[in-house]
């Protein structure tokens, strides 16, 4: 939108908005059922008075090219954009309603709207800070990647071969032992899921995964037609696991070190243990490992590292590490899968992008990654200890949380459910965005994601007292409503 | 495939080669029914003579790991595996054929496996000469990108806005006016028909393309569900399209400039006669304008300039004219389809590679994306000049052809229906590569799409007379057979 009605225009500044949108709508650019952008951020781009937004809508809605919904916002009016244009349209919101994919649940579509917002604090973003990429570095590192034309075409099936050759010596550090061929190169660990929904599952296959779960918020695998089933990891985990499964196929999703949204890190008998239950029962384990580099301490081998059985397909990425802007990941697996994933990666998108590609096998092939990551470390600690020193300080009356061993995230749990749809939009009203706990669990009203990687240290003091205060205020109508 | 066996051990190569594959059995990497490589590619990968190879595989069949199935090559043998290793492991192969998601066509993973050798000339490859790449000015180029710490987190749902601010002024010179807002960015052509099929369409929709048409070759829309029906624009279309389509939901999928593979351009007219069709019925349109660029003569004005419905989702992409290891393509569309693809995209791939789109807002910005392509058309002028003057002169006797009027492509048609697979094989073993008719449209036997935009002058003059030899034999053969 980068229109703006003229000061010194011969037209009233309302004259010019109601001709734009008009415009906009005969255009085809709005069709029916399109959702025009509400008044404040229409007044805000167009630099106008919102009063000046609102009277051009009340213009457009006399005339009927615009309608209320009630509760919803203005909308391009149905009933009579045909009949004053005269020209037919596609029934384009038929065409979105009725369609396979699900659309992002509307929680994370606003977080992705207002993630893109300079005033608002970032208290859940799954992202590391401006200040903690190493743009300086990286673009130092473009002089030193090579860059001959075999690079910049279509790469093989698979991926990069150096990377992927690389990636076969790095993986060895963490036990994994593999070959070129058994690994493909992803754009990020979310497509290594799509690849998995599409390539490897039937419609009604069963995903398992944990209870609360990163894989709640995504819809790769329920857009596919699969079943998602949140199982606890207990000592009767083989007999639920087989009770549910029944004959069908199954896959088990887990995120053993630096769980998301909680923050848990499997032991190595509990990896063993689950290994060991899915292999008995021929359930592929599909082991998310993007944040390993992360933990604080010395990470305990991946289960990946002791598959003798070609049951574990090993997801990883740098998003969470060097840039999340490269859309690079990889996943380990048995040839066969690989090759039928990189089937359905050349039918999706011909392969990731060959710079990204050759930027981190540059990486990943100096000592840039390790120094960068160890540096990030050490900055992720800093971070969360300031962080806990403000839970410790001006939360422990409200909520509890666990320690941080890790990565972005505390898994904070207030001690009232307050965490609904009301009290995200309360604080997005305050210009703070919060992950809340019920995209990772349906019924989760406890819990949000607090991320101490995006935000500044000021913005994170900022938006833990704003935090504070909206959740004082929400624990005590909760305990008026209650009596 | 990393591993080669070692000349001065006290174990024999085909000791060696033995243990090594047992140990891929064993590891889980090939399980069962892995297909393993052919004996050649094996012997030329670890460097032994193909009888050491042939050796160690009976070795191994004589235990139980492999097996042979006949005219298909050596598996990995399923009644033995869990006995002898006395261990379990998912049905993988049962899991990839039940899935979702379509193979790609066998022949076209041949081309995607073998388009990797150097030693392969490529008639057929829809991608740039190495030579023809700006791969210095590329390299150069990275200098001057602007790489701040936005550029390099996630881009926002619809990309990069820059980049899509320098669209809108590009696409301006070729008609289309549009907003920031309407442009989605994407990686690639082909991912924007995945967001479509699972976007706009439901199951069991008709997408309406024509015949021969590139969408044949590959399988967004019928892997979700669709129905693909080729039909003939000609003074019926409006029926044809009405009687086909009854109440379901339906596309349009055209490419009126440079068709892919027949390089036809559809006159104004003809783009007119489409759009007013179309609009009749409320057929959304998908325009494919990817070789727009390579026109020699002035192009005609894209479908989505007269668009003023909403009707024509338009795609372009850079990956025939600058680099396709960038992967960046776009959409342009009514706002409320560019915000519903670009939710998916969100939740496929979180957004392109912001590195790819800051390159390609540096390049559309500046003066060097148009003086790239104003010197590529020169030089594909001059390499159809090259291809067609040896058709001319070998080909009159055997073919017929279109003078190609820009892009990669010539049509080339057999006067006997001699190119089925057995013919695309017989190239291939002399190190050919051909893209068959019949990839394109199911029935061809008469026509290749023969490429002069990526193999060397001297690999066009080779591959054409092995083409001429092989042709010449299959036609005889042909004569003979029928009489």
């Amino acid at each position: 939108m980068d229109w703006k009605p003229e000061r010194n225009s011969h037209l009233t500044l309302q004259e010019q908005i109601v001709n734009w949108m008009r415009s906009r709508i005969e255009r085809g650019d709005w069709t029916v059922g399109t959702k025009i952008p509400p008044q404040r951020k229409l007044a805000s781009q167009l630099k106008v008075n919102r009063s000046t937004v609102q009277q051009a809508i009340e213009e457009l809605k006399a005339d009927g090219l615009l309608e209320s919904k009630v509760g919803s916002g203005v909308y391009v009016a149905n009933h009579s954009w045909n009949a004053l244009l005269n020209k037919s349209q596609p029934n384009w919101k038929q065409h979105i309603e009725s369609s396979i994919h699900k659309p992002n649940i509307h929680t994370i579509q606003l977080i992705n709207e207002y993630e893109q917002y300079d005033d608002v604090i970032r208290l859940g973003t799954g992202e590391l800070s401006p200040e903690l990429l190493p743009t300086k570095e990286l673009k130092q590192s473009l002089q030193s990647i090579s860059l001959d034309a075999k690079v910049i075409g279509y790469s093989s099936p698979l991926g990069n071969e150096r990377l992927r050759k690389i990636l076969c010596e790095y993986l060895q550090k963490r036990g994994i032992y593999t070959f070129p061929e058994n690994i493909l190169i992803v754009s990020g660990a979310l497509q290594a899921l799509q690849l998995i929904a599409l390539g490897l599952l039937e419609e009604g296959s069963i995903v398992f995964h944990e209870d609360p779960s990163y894989l709640t918020s995504v819809h790769p695998f329920q857009s596919a037609g699969m079943q998602m089933i949140s199982v606890q990891r207990n000592q009767h985990l083989q007999e639920t696991l087989q009770s549910l499964k029944k004959k069908r196929q199954s896959i088990f999703y887990c995120i053993p070190s630096l769980h998301n949204p909680t923050g848990i890190n499997f032991s190595v008998e509990e990896k063993k243990q689950l290994y060991e239950v899915c292999n008995a029962l021929q359930i592929p384990i599909v082991e998310d490992d993007v944040y390993h580099e992360l933990l604080f301490d010395s990470p305990t081998p991946p289960i990946k590292s002791f598959d003798s059985s070609g049951q574990v397909l090993y997801i990883g990425s740098v998003s969470k590490t060097l840039s999340p802007g490269l859309r690079i990941g990889w996943v380990v697996g048995p040839t066969q899968v690989i090759q039928r994933l990189a089937d359905i990666k050349m039918q999706t998108d011909y392969g990731s992008s060959s710079f990204s590609q050759e930027i981190v096998a540059h990486w990943l092939s100096t000592e840039l990654y390790e120094n960068h990551v160890s540096w990030l470390r050490h900055q992720l600690k800093e971070r969360v200890a300031f962080v806990e020193k403000i839970l410790e300080e001006e939360f422990k009356d409200i909520a509890s949380w666990n320690k941080s061993a890790g990565g972005f995230y505390i898994w904070l749990r207030f001690h009232q459910p307050i965490v609904n749809k009301a009290f995200f939009l309360k604080l997005l009203n305050e210009k703070v965005l919060i992950n809340p706990g019920y995209i990772y669990a349906a019924n989760d009203l406890h819990h949000i994601r607090l991320s101490y990687a995006y935000a500044s240290f000021d913005e994170l003091a900022k938006g833990l007292e704003i935090l504070r205060k909206i959740s004082k205020v929400s624990m005590n109508r909760g305990i008026e409503g209650s009596e």
